[in-house]
């Protein structure tokens, strides 16, 4: 297959005049795609029941009759405003009980029934009108599920639909839940499910594993949401259905949602990220300030490939400067061909610049585009227009599976949130820490589901910070060919985040390994090992008769190793990470390049790709690497 | 004219045994003014309809038989406890929707028709009782408008309001709204004024543009509530009406408030905005922790000599340590007399000290006084004292038109606040790193307000920051014979906040300069300039085929000028503010000299006046000046 | 006496089967003491009015029959789900106005007349049941009052209980309220006790005064909850009644609850307190990361055995990582003993680690405990062990009076934090900074309620701080032998938080010192002093003609004294605290030893303790100590 281009366009933002114009220049850059429609529902359906399809008609077909192919959004992420007067309780609440109200865009609860069929019905008009239109070769639902934080919510809604869930889940027995969540713990015992409130405005802390269950509630509550659209949509189009998931949003499961649809798209901005999620330290941000992190948009590439199952796309491509981070640079020249290049690497089918044109008004007047806001070619056309004639020129991405995997569980991550232990300690990070080690190695990996059991034709398999690991997991694991690093807090949990206590964790067959005790502390004080390295900020005291693998300077065994199973209990800095990765790596025969800073590569079946993340040139094996070069080099 | 002192003074607050003495010693220490009443409305109406104006009568009355001028302010900053039960929603509302509510002052909501009632009441109560009092020689209106955040108000009562202040300002056409606004973005289109609500509490960040009429609607709104009070006095008193502004509240327009009023009168307290308003490093508040900022009071000196057009007081003047910020360190001896001077070099025509003696109760019992609690003098009478045989001794200061001028705009200052698109930019920051850049290089320096049109005099005029330029300004601009300097952001926005487009800004007559785009980015990542200093923070790129007076070390055009306009689109740093404003000066024909860091001058019709802002010693041309030291030179 | 260890137990967690083999293993390790039940609510009523008594029947009686005894303590920071259905409005309000509800603990307001009852009834039953239970040595009332914030609270029933409270302040007398708290300030006077409202969500800060009588009310509201059930303990008990309060939680006179009370308890947790409350700098929690601040344990066995009137336990001793600091490390092998043995040291009863075995659910299950999860010995048992061997071994603790006193004012902390003045001034902190420094010179401290008027037997009295000094309370420092330090602060205020003018403070008779004016400033600029040493943050101008004995460099007399009265007008830094220490010892004829850091000594009537609270050994007078080392040296 060959790989495409495409952008996301606002047909009701401009006059219909240059629609056709607009359609002519989109095709003449080598674009295949254009997604509209998503926050387009004032348009759509401007009064209650008045429907007005002639624009969108006329702007799909002028799109089509250029041979662009049409990503239709449903539009429930802006319900317009006279929807909130149907529905005066269809908000979100948050945490401290402010309703979240109209103004901006997802102002809705996941758990609002009214508004829940409100978006049926939206789809389902959008679908009969056009599942059949030719132009339509794709769907998307909804809007960036999650974005500004809207999993999550404390309404009334919310707050009943989570006693039926629980009544569900525990076969209606409060007195299973009670002793699931250990409710005798400061007197918190329930009669009824009806007694069951939500974990906000507590004293202090609420039990955690009432909060894990309203996190896993919620995020059944947006799986239920779009898989409503999804299964309308289907009653009506062949097309294959989407969602835009963001960057470092992990409150609902995207695997659950993922599995209801054909792609896996997500939307990709490198700079915006670096300065508000990343994690990465100043000197980082500094010196990836016009460049974006190395690592984090490929690890989103890997995972969206898993929640695509292989396929996947970059629904929206940071063209330059946005207007949402603390500080907004411009991406460095060739850094938005550098990321087009990174993402086909990964596997991605399409890349999708957002926005077509910069628009002169509301939120985000100060978001780049394609087109400037006066139409002018802006930077991002001509990086655009490059890659789509390297497309042509040149052989396709031909991907293959990677000698390392990662498992990646959402539900860690919230478990993690729930009870980091340590200011700053989180799922997310841990993950981001040992894919930058791997990826430091020159290695190229595979992100798992968490119900993966078959891992074969890998040779390293990774599972840390895996807080519930279920008995059939663990026996996979164990009996599989790959070598496999655990921990740190892998298995530290059961099914309703109760510590196992017979015996204690992590508890994987044959593996003589107990984490007696455990302790965080302050990022200042690292514990070095013997050997160089450190453990920083969580350490697990462990007992073991298993071979010590890393041990440190006050004597702790710091990771452990029987056969093929490796548990690692703290979490290291970037010097103990490569050392660990080396110890398995080894034992795994796989051979290691220590890349330079800021210098990633990927392989396919075919070729290995290599991406310089730096503002200047690097050497490297394969030679000098520009700023913002990538070089293909067939294997 | 001869410049005068005074004090504010609370009669309310002491035996009446003690107002004659308090009275004599004012006499004495040589003021002229005090300024009472604007707390005491429990004192004049201590229930509904119950009014005591003895006491008053007798304190103006102790005042006056000592040749004491009487400044009377009307009492509606503090309403007292039972109005808010008459009136039990007259209390404004924050952005997180909770009431602020009665216990301190300022509680309540400019937009409240009950409050704003009772509001001209008391005034037409007082006006008719001292209208005509020979003691009662100017009025102040309510007391700092806005301290406290207490313009914006998210009440009912504001909603309303707000809904008739937009079918006013778009002539009843809801279309036209949704069109200026550009709600057609993310579905945010109202069919009718009753359906848009106040921009808080939305899930993600509000349109801005309905932000920004959100912001010139509640400035509106305080400057209604002062006219109403204004326009009774008038009906009653031949003397001046002042209102006192508080330093660095921007969220209402001064100069339309100040078009109603005789004087403009500002609090200065240089120590208190020091640590928490002047934006100063951590090196400059250790530098001047006891000093104050050298060109913070200088700024809004200038800034209240165009709001009150020529004539300006400082109704309050800091005496001594004040109670309300983060550290509250004793002034340096002799600042209270530098401070003075400053306000008198600058043209006021009067300085009065808050307060007279030092309150050994309620929230204020921190707060230094011209007395301390026990009566005895206080450093700050003895410094008010010499003063006081200064102005008597020399001659007057002759204010005159400066060489260079700065534009102030309070709607460009709630632009910035809008859409900061950085961390830490603002329009206020702006203003005052240019103002700074001035005085560095010894230039005396005159505010303008946005709706002068006439520069002539002028040889230098800065409008930087001001997002929306009418046309006619750029015209007057574009034809004066003044060297004009412009951006960053200057005509980046048209009047409802849409960017324009045809051509991009800043599009001023004759002037080939375009910003094809815009960035922000992180203060420890300066972009150095050729020749020496740097864009920090904020920089736009250049299109234009004038003349690069500034240019970046990465090539890019910080800097043009084509005949006597000059447009620099990057935030620049103090070397790169210095290298810009001697460019300017340049081609202006005026002289720099750069002072030493801490020393300022200003010059007058007659002389110069300079101030040693440092607690050492500084060598000048005009020879060494002491610490806090003051020099008067002819010229 | 003997002194005695004990543990915090909670059967209703564990099945049945396990508690005599707890018990057991309890006995075995030399405990003496269990305390139960203080969250179990649930199981003894877990339907209202369905009363379930045999589970703690049973288990009082297999710890019992292994000569354990019992401290029961009543369930009431723990009500049942069921209750708050009862009393849906017996939550206590945070200043934000938002309800603190059901899902943690503590979810009650003192000022509820309704859950009041139920605290009363069901104390009632327990004493009823167990008054007479032979292993039911002990009582404690409730848990931890105060914790997370719970005293203060702004509901409806604390505002109807704050008026009446007024009113009997007051006499009935609102123009006395007004008149004590300045109210004629800011139009803030009320025409009835109705109308005084809670001093929270005000425009900016409320009256002072308003401020400080709702904190000593909440105080006595929670005073008269703690007396309620301790009238009905004795009904039917003759075992003493004890509470377990917390560290650094001031907000209630503990002196009050304590009168009340045949034993104070605190809850020591060293190292959850360096990392969120000791106020320890970063170089501090680094250097005892897992050791605890060297003094602030101390501080607090002091100030409980003041509270205590003499008998005072360490109710529950961290013995591991606990859950709830920002970081949680290991505490270092030996410093359980070493905290327990210090506890002893200062004249503690008991000791009692707090849990018996870590509980595998709910909020505390990463807080370690005696045992393991897995009820394998965790570290804590071992050393528990060690000092019940030593106990048996060793000669008791002989308690003496101190030679140096400082007293500690609840009231004067409250006044301290409604008008701190600067940044980070506390009255906690300046007690702290004072005894750290009677510490570092090898002292050995009493503490010392308010009402104390005796100073017999001490030869240096410290009272800094006390903002509120009653004129018996001056007679009596003046007319002591004692050499009395005082201030800053000390005396600052009258009785209802206004200045005293007649004269100015402090005020001490026969005391020629007079707080003229006084400055905080920021930290970073010390203020150093004649010798060494420095003020910090915060400094009064003293007029005085008396000796001066420590100077500014710029000339301030920063403390001076009179006969054996001294005053310090000012925060000074550590070498200016030793120094001020040094001259009031001298003349109190007290030979000082300044200690290494981390080293700490306690003299009692026959012997010295010293305590090596570093990770490493340090040399001393009395030859090396190890790390977390423990010296018992006879005197």
């Amino acid at each position: 297959m060959k790989r495409t281009l495409g952008t996301c366009y606002y047909p009701e933002h401009w006059p219909q005049e240059i629609w056709d114009e607009d359609a002519t220049r989109m095709a003449e850059a080598g674009l295949t795609w254009v997604r509209i429609g998503e926050f387009s529902w004032s348009k759509l359906e401007p009064s209650p029941e008045e429907l007005c399809w002639d624009w969108l008609d006329q702007s799909i077909e002028s799109l089509g009759s250029k041979g662009l192919k049409v990503v239709l959004g449903t539009p429930t992420a802006t319900p317009p405003r006279w929807m909130t007067e149907r529905h005066p309780d269809m908000f979100a609440v948050d945490e401290n009980g402010h309703v979240r109200g109209f103004g901006s865009r997802r102002h809705y609860c996941f758990s609002h029934q009214g508004y829940f069929a409100e978006s049926q019905r939206i789809t389902r008009l959008m679908a009969e009108r056009y599942g059949a239109n030719p132009h339509v070769a794709a769907w998307q639902t909804d809007n960036e599920y999650g974005c500004h934080d809207t999993v999550v919510s404390y309404s009334d809604a919310a707050g009943y639909a989570f006693q039926t869930w629980l009544q569900q889940t525990f076969s209606g027995d409060i007195e299973a839940l009670n002793r699931a969540w250990g409710n005798v713990f400061w007197s918190m015992e329930y009669r009824s499910f009806s007694e069951v409130g939500l974990p906000n405005l507590t004293v202090t802390e609420p039990n955690p594993a009432h909060v894990l269950a309203f996190k896993r509630f919620s995020s059944d509550q947006a799986v239920a949401f779009n898989r409503a659209q999804v299964d309308i949509i289907k009653e009506y189009s062949q097309a294959p259905v989407a969602h835009n998931y963001m960057g470092r949003v992990t409150d609902f499961d995207h695997f659950k949602v993922g599995s209801d649809l054909e792609i896996a798209s997500w939307d990709s901005y490198p700079l915006g990220f670096l300065e508000d999620r990343a994690g990465a330290t100043v000197a980082e941000q500094q010196k990836f300030s016009r460049q974006g992190d190395p690592d984090f948009q490929a690890l989103h590439h890997d995972l969206y490939r898993a929640v695509g199952r292989g396929r996947w796309w970059v629904m929206e491509q940071q063209p330059g400067p946005v207007n949402w981070a603390p500080y907004n640079p411009s991406p460095l020249p060739g850094m938005v061909r550098l990321w087009t290049w990174e993402a086909f690497a990964h596997g991605a089918e399409a890349v999708c610049y957002f926005r077509w044109r910069q628009a002169p008004f509301a939120q985000e007047q100060l978001h780049a585009g394609m087109l400037r806001p006066d139409s002018q070619d802006a930077p991002a056309i001509v990086e655009a227009r490059q890659v789509a004639k390297e497309l042509q020129e040149a052989q396709d991405v031909q991907p293959a599976q990677a000698d390392v995997a990662i498992m990646f569980d959402y539900d860690a991550d919230w478990a993690w949130s729930t009870q980091p232990h340590g200011a700053g300690l989180s799922y997310f990070g841990l993950i981001l820490d040992y894919y930058k080690a791997l990826r430091r190695a020159g290695l190229t990996i595979d992100i798992l589901p968490p119900d993966r059991r078959d891992f074969s034709g890998y040779r390293m398999v990774l599972v840390p910070g895996m807080m519930h690991v279920p008995d059939d997991l663990k026996t996979a694991l164990a009996d599989c060919s790959a070598e496999v690093l655990l921990g740190p807090r892998t298995g530290a949990r059961d099914q309703h985040f109760n510590m196992p206590t017979t015996p204690l964790p992590p508890a994987f067959p044959n593996f003589d390994v107990t984490v007696s005790r455990l302790e965080s502390f302050r990022p200042d004080l690292p514990r070095p090992l013997v050997g160089g390295g450190a453990a920083i900020r969580y350490q697990e005291e462990l007992e073991s008769g298993a071979e010590v693998v890393l041990r440190s300077e006050a004597g702790a065994k710091v990771a452990v190793r029987s056969g093929r199973l490796m548990y690692c209990g703290s979490w290291l800095d970037a010097e103990g990470m490569d050392r660990l990765i080396a110890i398995a790596a080894e034992a795994a025969g796989l051979a290691l390049r220590m890349l330079p800073e800021g210098v990633r590569t990927r392989r396919t079946a075919t070729e290995e790709f290599w991406f310089n993340h730096c503002a200047e040139p690097v050497e490297t094996e394969v030679g000098l690497i520009q700023a913002a070069g990538v070089v293909r080099r067939p294997i």
